[in-house]
C-alpha cells in the first residue's frame, strides 16, 4: 500500500523526535516558544528581529475582557461542562468573520499585490484603483476600523513601530497602508483606523505566513487570556449561567391546546400517538 | 498490510449504501428518523413501543430559553463566527457534568443494579444501602434535584408515564426510584424528585442504550432548540455581542510602569527588549 | 436596565416550559420529534405530509462508513479523549464546504429563484442563462456531483419522489432541476447527478427553511451515525489511534545541530539562554 | 442590577486595554509572549527564570507527526470543511484523559501533598505508602509511562533538568520523584519512566499554576504544531480524506427486505408510512 499522507513537520524516529528535522530535546530550553511557533510553521530558525516581531503580535490582541464574544462563550460552557479543554475549543470556535480572523486581510493584500505587480503602475496609483472598485462594487476592505478606537488604534500603531525597526516594512504593508490613506480620503472618514487584526495581517504577511496561518496565530495569541478567563470562572464555583429572565425579551404566543393545533394541521385525531 | 478499523455499523458497496445491513433507498421514507435513530445505535429495527418510547424521550428536553448555558455560549458565538457549524458544536460543548449528560446516571444504575444482582437481597434493601452509602462517603446521587421544579419534574413524570404504559419499565427502572425513594426519606428532602435527565437515564436504560449513548441521545434532542437559537441570532443581524460594562465588576491593581514590574521581577534593565 | 436579548422560541414560566408556545408536557408522547424539529424552527405544528418529507430528509445521509471525514475524525478524537461530547463535536466541526452543508445550494437556488421573479422570462431561460454564467466566470454549480453516483444519485432520487408525492415540489425546485439539466447538456457530463447534499437543500426551501438551518438540519441527520461510531470506538477499548509510519511519507532536512542553526539565524553565541 | 459577573484579567478603560493591570501597548514589545502568559495566569510579572522555565515547558510537547491523534483529526476535519478555526477546535478536542492532559497528575500531586503535610511523615514514607495504596486499590498513577521511551523519556529528563538549575524543584516534585520511584521498586517495572506529561505537570505546579490551568497550557504549547500540519494538509489541496476500504473489517448481516424487518418488529403492514 502506499503512503496515502506526506508531512515534513515533525517525525518520531525510534527514541528522538525532531522538529523539523530539529531534535526536540535541544529546542527545550534552547530557544523560546515563540521562535518554535517560527520553526514549526515557516521550517526554519526565525532571526532575532523575527522572534521580536512575532513577539510583539503575540502580544498584541493578549485579551479584551468580557468585551469578545469567545471569552463569554467559554464562560458559559463551563459553568455547564467543567472541563479546560470544552472551553478552549468553545473559545476558539467564535472567531471568525467579525473577530480575530485576519485571513480576509491576508488575503485582501495579497490580491492587492498581484494587482500591483501585474499593473506596472506605482503603488500609490494601485492603491486609489482599489478603493474606487471596493467602493463601486460596495465590499467592504478588511481589518479597517474599530468600535473604540477612532483615528490611530494604539496596538496596531505600536505593532507597526516594531515591524519599522526591525526592518519587516516592505512594499505589501506599504500598498496597505496606501489603500487605507485611500480610502480615508476618498470616503472623508478620517477616524477610520487600521484595526490591531488588521495590522496583525501586514505584519505577518511579512514574516511570511500565509492567511490560515495568520488566523491560527491570532487564535494562539489570544489563549493565555482564554486560558486565565476560564480558570477565573472554574475558580468561581458558579454553575449553569443563565442569562437573567430580566435581561430578555420573550415572545410568543401561547397555544392551549395541542390537540387543537394537530388537528389543524390535518392530523386525523385518532392517530395523534402514531405520529 | 492488516485492517486497522473495524465497523459494523454502515457500508458502502458500489452504489449503495447499508445502515445496519439495510439498504438506505429503503430506510428513506421507509421509517421515521426516530426509528433509523434506534436501528443506527441497537443494530436492528425497533418496535412500535421502543419507537413512541425513544420519541417521548428525544422530546423531553427540546429547549429551555435562555436558561441553558449552551444556547447563550452558542448565540455568543456566532454573533462573532456566523457559522452555523461552529454555533452547533459550541452548544455541543456546553454538555457535561452539570447540565444534560445522563451518563453519570446511566453508570449509576448499572452499578446499582449490579449490586442488587449480587447481592440476593430485595431491591428496597439495596436502594437503602445505597444510599446510606452515598451519604457516609458524602457523594451525590445523580439524575435529582432541579431548580425550578419541586416533588415532580412534569418531563420527568410524563416520560415515566409513556415508559410504564408502553411496557419498558423493568428492574432497573424500578431500583432507581427505590433509590429516589429512600433518599428523600433518609434526607427529609421530600422535594426533591427525579429530574428530566435522571429520567432519560432510566428510560434510555431500559431501551438498552450504554450511558455514553444517552449523552450522545440528549445532544441530539437538544439541537433542534440550538439550531432554532443559533437561526434567529443569525436573523438578528447582531454583530459582536458582548456583556455589558454595567454587568461585571472588574477588579484590577493598576500599575503604571512595566518597567519597573520588570526590574522589580528581576530582569536587567537594558535587556527588556530581549526577554 | 432595557432587554439585550429577545426570543420566541421557547419560555419558561415558573413551572411549565413552553416551545414556540406549546406545553413541552403535552408535546411529549404528543407528536414525533422529526414534528418537534419542525415546530421549534418553523414555529408552528406541521401538516402530515411536511413530517414526511422532512423525515425522509433526515433519514437521506444517515451514516456513510468510514467514507466521512467527520466520522474518521470522531473515532480519532475519543482515543485519546473518551468523551462522547467531544466526539460529537469533532464530527459537527467537519460538516463545511466539501461535504454536507447544504446551505450553498440553498443560497444558490434563492439567489437564482430571485432572478427568474426579476426577469419575466421562462425558467427553462433562466436556467439556461445561469449555467452560462456561471461557466463564463468559472463558479461552481453546489449541490451536483458525486464521487460513487453516476447519473443519479439513488438517495436523492427517493428524496425527490417522496416531496413530489407530498406535493412539495414547486418552482424553486424546478428551476434547480433545469440549471442541472441545462449544465449537463451545456457541459456534455451527463454523468453527474444531483447530488444527496443538493437535493436536501431542494426540500428543505421547499419545506420553510433558511440555508442555515439546511446545514442545522444536516449536522441532525448524521448524529445517530455519529454516536453510532463514537460508541463502537469507546467499546473496542482502543487507546490512542495513530497513523501507522508505513502510510506516511515523512520528509524533513535533518539539523544535527542547534547551535549552528541559531548562530547561522544571527543569535549571538552566548545569549541563547535568553531567546 | 447587580453585577453578575466579575472579573480581574483584564479591563477595556475607554481607549486603554489593561492585562492584570498593566498597559497594553506597554506590553507588546515589552516582553516576550512566554512572559505575557504567566503574567495573564498568574497576575503577575515572572521572573526570568520563571520565563526560561515556562518556555522549556512549552517547547515540551511541539508536535509528535502523525501520532497524535488530534494532529490526525484536525488534519480529516479540514479535508472536509477547509477552515483554520475548525481544524484547531478538532485537535483541541482530542486533548483529555489518554492524551496530554497533565491536570490529572496535577491533581494527584496536590493529594498526595496535602498527605504528607497533614502525615507528619518523612516524604520517603508517604511515597511508599501511596504507591501500596494505589496498587491495592488498583488505580493508576498518572504521568508514568509511555509506548517509546523506557527508563528515560528524553524530553522530562530535560525539562527536569533546566527546573532544577532554575531553582524551582520543590518539596511536591520531590515527592512525585519519590512515587516513581516507589512504584518501579514495588513493581519491578524499571523501564517505566515519568513522562512528559508527568513532568510538565510537575514542574507547572512548581511555577505556580493550578491543575486545569495545567491542562490549558499543554493545549497551547501544542498550537504551533496543530496550526504547521493544518496549514500542510490545506496547501496540499487534499478534498474529503476517507479511511481506505482496505483498512476496515466491516461486519454486518446484510437485510434484502426492510418490510420483512418491520413486520418482525412489530409494525402493522398498512402503516408504514404513520411511522
Amino acid at each position: 500500500m502506499t503512503a496515502s499522507w506526506s508531512s515534513s513537520v515533525s517525525r518520531v524516529d525510534s527514541d528522538k523526535v525532531f522538529i523539523r528535522g530539529y531534535d526536540l530535546e535541544q529546542l527545550i530550553g534552547g530557544q523560546s516558544f515563540t521562535a518554535s511557533c517560527f520553526l514549526l510553521l515557516r521550517g526554519r530558525i526565525p532571526t532575532p528581529a523575527e522572534v521580536r516581531t512575532l513577539d510583539a503580535v503575540l502580544n498584541a490582541v493578549l485579551d479584551y475582557a468580557l468585551l469578545k464574544p469567545g471569552t463569554v462563550a467559554a464562560r458559559y460552557a463551563v459553568s455547564a461542562n467543567p472541563s479546560m479543554v470544552a472551553g478552549i475549543a468553545t473559545a476558539v470556535l467564535s472567531v471568525g468573520k467579525f473577530t480575530l480572523a485576519p485571513e480576509d486581510t491576508g488575503h485582501f493584500i495579497l490580491d492587492a499585490h498581484a494587482r500591483y505587480v501585474a499593473s506596472g503602475r506605482s503603488l500609490e496609483e494601485v492603491a486609489v484603483d482599489i478603493v474606487a472598485d471596493a467602493r463601486s462594487r460596495k465590499t467592504r476592505i478588511p481589518g479597517l476600523g474599530h468600535p473604540r478606537f477612532k483615528r490611530v488604534d494604539p496596538r496596531a500603531q505600536r505593532l507597526r513601530d516594531i515591524a519599522v525597526t526591525e526592518g519587516l516594512w516592505g512594499e505589501r504593508a506599504q500598498l496597505y497602508e496606501l489603500v487605507h490613506r485611500a480610502f480615508t480620503e476618498a470616503t472623508g472618514q478620517h477616524e477610520i483606523p487600521i484595526n490591531d487584526v488588521g495590522m496583525m495581517a501586514v505584519v505577518l504577511l511579512e514574516l511570511g505566513f500565509t492567511p490560515e496561518e495568520m488566523t491560527g496565530l491570532a487564535v494562539l495569541s489570544t489563549l493565555p487570556g482564554v486560558i486565565a478567563h476560564i480558570s477565573e470562572e472554574l475558580q468561581s464555583g458558579r454553575i449553569i449561567r443563565v442569562v437573567p429572565d430580566e435581561l430578555v425579551d420573550y415572545s410568543d404566543d401561547r397555544h392551549d391546546d395541542l390537540a387543537a393545533g394537530l388537528r389543524d394541521a390535518g392530523w386525523p385525531a385518532d392517530d395523534n400517538e402514531h405520529q
